[in-house]
Order: structure tokens, then sequence, then C-alpha cells
């Protein structure tokens, strides 16, 4: 007899989870509210829940990746009876409190309540460059279900804590933003100038991202110390070349709006006095 | 007989470059406003030029390094007679729009000028991950001294716009800083949870983001194609993303500073009709 799964929700990533399940041959039951979206699914073999208590209680392990949190409480709410002995995992998208909230909801109806966030587009979605991070408060449920959870990528359990992955998945992405803010404006600043593509100067700024990406170990473990002590550029130099940036932008008609805030930062760390200090000192200065 | 080269300025980066020359073999001859600084130099072995036109007259190629674009200006300013002939690499850190004006006024004097932007600290020079960049009007100029500017690392000569280096430097540094701003908001964000360091955290954040630099080739290409379709996370779905980390950065006490410009700029393409392209419409909007 196959495995058994239920997943609820076919947007991008629901209809890629899903696809992951049926490829494997697991017996995959899916849910959506719109059933339209289920067709090319249920033609590749997955079976259509007419309800979603009929979706729950086709399998113990249901996976649920909606729109939002909200979404995930309204749609549970119309089978709560069929909960007890369940094992949700919820990969919507969300924060840390909204996944404390339904987990604390969710358990209080006897079912087992597991949060994910997926660190990966659609495509990926089976590689292991897919990493799935998840937390909830049994680890033991988590170990049970770990070869289920396989088939979507690398799985990383943070914890006991249901907001731990909400937490990370949400850090990871702001971490991204950074690089991409980084990129946008630094091709900018570079394109300004006539000749020279994005593509072109990627070729410098990739090597570059490379060598500072291996430098935040360095920032890391001062953070970590509390020691910002610096054999490189200190924080007085780094402000004196920051404002070139800022200066630069505005006469190549690019907004210095990215860096402002580390710069305010970096200056706010220097009246502190950490003016000997490296960047790290800004962490500091994150309230 | 050996290579002659004179060196302007003794902060932490001149002293470096000297040091190099002086380990190469160079007949190297120093200046610096203040001559306490020359004496390590001194005892290894450079020669402390008296005045800027003794410094001058040593060599046929100037390093300069100063603290800023207006100290190189007024350094040269006492020995104007003393320039015809002379190649003059200034790696001064400072704006296209001031290197442009020094090269301007260095070669009214019948000097040959290259700007440079080191993208390295001290401790690197000399290594092949110390990477400098050059422009200037004589290409056949820097081709003479290339072989003299190879012990200081790698090479790159960007054009005959002399702010050109400039630019590529602080457009590097933008990167660098948007890299750090997402360092920073990450980490702070991840290590607001009891219980995970900054080193732990960046276990997670360093193969993220190494696989979100290799992507950034992607966005290049839609920018120089003038074409943002994607087939991944369009931007609308990412506008309803970054809102959960605003409002979980506000909840766990970290100001979502970082991710605002970004997050306003990604709101204005999608009002603008981008909600189903990718990111990289942003860089539309970036004036």
């Amino acid at each position: 007899m196959s495995k058994q799964i239920s997943l609820f929700g076919l947007g991008a990533m629901g209809k890629a989870l899903a696809l992951k399940y049926v490829e494997t041959g697991y017996t995959t039951t899916i849910w959506n509210r719109s059933p339209g979206k289920a067709e090319p699914l249920v033609a590749r073999g997955a079976k259509l829940a007419s309800t979603v208590a009929d979706g729950i209680e086709a399998s113990t392990l249901i996976l649920i990746c909606l729109l939002d949190n909200a979404s995930v409480k309204e749609t549970l709410s119309k089978a709560t009876p069929s909960l007890p002995g369940k094992t949700i995992v919820n990969l919507t998208n969300g924060t840390p409190s909204q996944a404390r909230q339904v987990s604390e909801w969710v358990t209080s109806f006897g079912a087992v309540y597991i949060h994910g966030g997926i660190m990966a587009v659609p495509d990926m979605i089976g590689s292991p460059h897919s990493v799935l991070l998840y937390s909830g408060e049994s680890p033991e449920a988590f170990d049970h279900i770990e070869s289920d959870l396989a088939y979507l990528g690398t799985s990383k359990f943070l914890g006991t804590d249901p907001g731990s992955a909400s937490l990370h998945d949400l850090a990871l992405l702001a971490g991204m933003y950074g690089l991409f803010s980084g990129f946008f404006h630094s091709t900018a600043l570079a394109t300004s100038e006539a000749g020279t593509t994005a593509s072109g100067f990627l070729q410098l700024l990739t090597p570059w991202l490379g060598a500072m990406t291996h430098y935040l170990g360095a920032l890391a473990k001062q953070i970590d110390d509390g020691d910002y002590t610096t054999q490189g550029s200190n924080l007085a130099m780094q402000v004196a070349g920051i404002q070139n940036i800022v200066k630069a932008s505005k006469e190549q008609g690019v907004s210095p709006a990215f860096i402002l805030p580390i710069f305010e930062r970096m200056g706010r760390a220097v009246e502190k006095g950490h003016g000997e200090d490296d960047v790290s000192a800004v962490i500091e200065f994150m309230g």
C-alpha cells in the first residue's frame, strides 16, 4: 500500500509540492478553495477532496500551503472534529507570532503542529538546493515524518518554538533583500556610465560579493564575542568612504536611499565611541 | 639598477603599498605631510623626500594615496613645475567627478594621469585577491606601468574616463553595504530569539546568500534585455512576503529600515504594471 499525504492549497508552490508526492507514488489528496486548479494534478493521479474534512480524513499527514495564516485558520475551522491524531505541517508564509498562534489553536484540537518555511522557488522543489526549515513543539513528530518531507528538499529542524521556522525564513529573506538592494544600487551606479551593462558589471561584482560574504564569518564572530576590534578598515574610515557613495549616487542620478539606513547607524556607532571598531558594531544599533 | 617609484601618503593603505615596493626591491621614495610616519619604512630602506618636489623628481612613476582628492591637489600644487613627463597614479578615495577634475588639472601640467580604486584592505595588498581598478585617458600609459602595478594585486583597466575607476569602486562598495545591511538585519532578527548566535545563523545564511548571488546573473540579464518576465516568484507575491518581514521585524524589536527602500520600490513597480514581473523591474525606479 502506498503512503498517503493530503495537501491544501494549489498556488504555484502548493502545486509543486503536490506534484512531487504524486510523482513519488504517494496517494495524494488535494484540496483548494477554487477546485478548478486541481485538474492537471487529478489528471496525473491526485485525488480531489470535495470538502476540507474529506481532505483531512484521507491522510495522517497534512501539508498546508495557503495564501496566509488567516486562510489556514479559516480553512481548518471547517473541520476541527477531524483534527485529532493528525500531523499538520503548515508551510504558509507569515510571521513567527502567527505561527505560534496557529500552533496553539491547532494543537488545542488534538493535532500535532509543525510550521515550515520553504527557502526555494517552486521549480527547485525536490532538489537538494531546496531548503525547508521546520519547527514545532514535538521533535519526535518531526522525526516521524522526516522521510516524507525529505522528498521536497533538504530539511532543517530548528527547535520547539513553532515560530522559529518563520523567524529564520524571514531573516534569510531579509538577508536576500539586502543583497538585492546592494545589487540594484551598485548596478544603477555602474550602468549610469555609457557602455557598461549590468551583466558586464556583474563580472566584477560577483567575486567581490563572494569575498565580502566570506568576511561575514569574521563579523559574526565579533558580534558573538561582543568585541568589535578590527585589523582592517575601521568605522571612522568607512564613514568617510560611504559619504563618497552618497555623493556619487546623487551626481549620477541614483537615489542613495538603499545605503542610508546603514550609513546612519555607522555614524551613530562612531558617535558612541566605536570609531576604531569594525562595522560589526552596527549590530548594537538595530532597534 | 633597480626600478624607481615614489609614494605619497602613509596612512594604513599607503604604508602597505610602500612596503610592497620596498620588499620587491624598488628604490622607493616616500613623502607624507607628517614625516614621523615614514620612520618604519625608512628603516626598511625607503628614502624619505623632504619636499613634494623632491618626491616627484625622484621617480617617473608616482603613486598617491591621501585622505581625499582636495589633499591631492593641495599637495601637488606645491610642485607643479616637476610634473611634466611624470605618470601620476591617484589611488585616493573619492567621487568620479573629483577624479575627472584632478585628471584635467594634473594633465594640464604635462603629466599623465591614471585614477585607481583599491578593492582590498591593507593586509591584502600583494595578494591576487586584492583587486585594483584603473582608468585614465591614456591606455598606453597604463600598459607601460602595468608590470609595476601588478605587485599590488590584480589590475583591471576600465577605460579612458578617469572617473570610471572611482565609479566602479563606489558601486562595488554600495553592493557590499547592501550585503552588510542584509547581514545585520537578518542576524538581528535571527538572534532576537534566545539561543541563536550570529555564527550559528550564518551556517544557514551563507549558502542561501551564495544561491541568491548566483541568481543575480538572471536578474542582470533581465535588466540588460529590458525584459523582466519571470518563471519564479513575481513582484506581487514578493510584496506580500516582504510585508511579513516588516511586521516580524517590528514584533521582534528590530528596525525594518534596511528593507524599506527596496520594499517601497517594489510597491511602485507593482503599481506601474510590473506585478507579474521579476524583482529586476526595480531597476526602473532607482532615480
